[in-house]
């Protein structure tokens, strides 16, 4: 089952966001933010490296006005609550900034085939009167303890904003069972670039431990992967079970010709190795606005771990 | 020198945000928000117990509109870079809740006799893009290591608001030297209650460690007080430097008929004993909006210390 993986070089071009899942099956699926914002992608594959040539199907596309018709980001794709959902943001098109988040449910056992219909934003509790108000994105879901969990993005302040990330317990797969919580805002210099943002949180969970990714700064070479670490028996919902880097945990590497890595997932190999899924630019100059510059790609690397923690690096090879 | 104190009974009546320095020379002065919120009072004495029969006098009174029209709250006197220092909050009369800090500085050596001049608003570094652009209020300033430390809270949200409390070092009495990092946000139900609010911090340092105290919830029963320790070494800017603890260290006893214990600042009695002077009520039920009930009185307690740590509690004596 062994197969090459091309490592920390464009895996799948042009494609930002990237969210790998290896199912209980054994199938990979892939999907990313595409350059036009404006649909949902996934790919499927019997194995890791095979997404790369595997066929691209397009499940959803925008709206043409209203909520959801302008920057769908970040889908990923989960299998919970009994049914595949996929969670996405994506603002409107008279207010392109009015990101917030969605998500889809496919009716089906085969998300490549089965029908998705949309359920809407995604729903605070109802007693939570500072949830979802804001730009928020990035939701990624984990379970842990037989509950799921929500993590997410999202902005505050007056003027120029700051993006946290938040966590709450789910209901069910559109709703939230706690009131947020935040798990950190951009405290350091490296979380400061340009923009002060904590954004795109990803799980992994070894021995005991979670291990909570997330990518920081303005997206451009600043770019860069933040963590926090918690002990699976502690209260995931109190901030004190968690703990931040004081440093990111991977930045850019301009020697080996990768900038603003971040914005990652994790997946496993065949032989089920960890490996980490991120986007990064091969270029330090960007033409135009990053956010609209197409050429985030899609990488791979083994993940290493060190005395029970993951290790990410440019060298992991 | 040993002298009768009142303890958790009304010591000031209708003083809120009760601020007591004993200054080098030994003599006691006692500030806080009056009813009316109009002014700038201060008191002097040659012992704690004094102040309460000391004459108070009115050494500023706010503008009749624009800045520092409405709203003044929490005056804090120091005596840093070489002048006395009042540090306080104020609203406009036309907009009341547009809420900055705002600094006094003094000509003479007495604080109670020199001529106090306005330095105008608490200035950010150049480069921060947030601070004191929204409901900033209850500055505090401590030293350590050779700086001084500016503590304050300040809302962030859209809608609804968040109160946060973060710190920066101060390059002058009126100036930030570094960009603003969050301390702590409202993470627990009991920091919820009404409002998300920490706010009101005050410093105390013994061996080797600082504690921050601050408040929290609404300004009624549920108001309380959380703390936050670091060590005197550590990196003050750094977040992971502060603990918090997971409940509140003083709060209501109904029993006692003490209600929202808060807002507090620390001094030593005549031999050198801590005391927590916080403002309380006495009546569990508040009549109108608890911010224009005048009835918060001045209160003292002795500190208790237990491995290093202050214990707050109305069996304190």
């Amino acid at each position: 089952m062994t197969e090459d993986l091309i490592y920390n070089k464009p895996w799948i071009m042009q494609r930002a966001d990237p969210y790998v899942l290896r199912h209980t099956d054994g199938k990979y699926y892939f999907t990313a933010s595409v350059p036009a914002y404006d649909r949902i992608v996934l790919r499927c594959s019997d194995t890791l490296g095979g997404l790369a040539e595997a066929e691209e199907k397009t499940l959803w596309h925008c709206h043409e006005s209203g909520p959801m018709s302008r920057h769908i980001w970040a889908p990923e794709l989960h299998h919970i609550f009994g049914k595949w959902h996929i969670y996405f943001a994506g603002g409107e098109k008279d207010d392109p900034w009015k990101i917030r988040p969605y998500v889809l449910e496919c009716s089906g056992d085969d998300p490549m085939t089965g029908e998705w219909t949309e359920l809407g934003m995604m729903r605070c509790r109802e007693d939570d009167e500072f949830s979802f108000r804001a730009f928020s994105l990035d939701g990624t879901v984990f379970e842990n303890g037989g509950a799921h969990y929500y993590v997410w993005a999202e902005k505050v302040g007056v003027g120029k904003q700051i993006s946290n990330l938040y966590i709450a317990r789910m209901k069910d797969a559109n709703t939230l069972d706690t009131v947020q919580v935040m798990l950190t805002t951009p405290d350091y210099d490296w979380e400061r670039h340009g923009f002060w943002v904590n954004e795109g949180p990803a799980v992994i969970k070894r021995g005991g431990r979670i291990f909570l990714t997330y990518s920081a700064s303005d997206t451009g070479a600043a770019y860069c992967m933040g963590m926090l670490t918690a002990d699976e028996n502690s209260d995931l919902l109190d901030p004190r079970s968690w703990s931040k880097e004081r440093r990111p945990v991977l930045s850019t590497d301009a020697e080996k010709g990768i900038y603003g890595p971040g914005h990652n997932s994790f997946t496993v190999d065949a032989e089920g190795n960890d490996i980490l899924v991120f986007h990064a630019r091969t270029e330090s100059e960007i033409t135009g606005d990053p956010l609209y510059n197409p050429n985030r790609h899609a990488m791979l690397m083994p993940v290493r771990w060190e005395n029970g923690r993951p290790v990410f690096g440019f060298d992991n090879i």
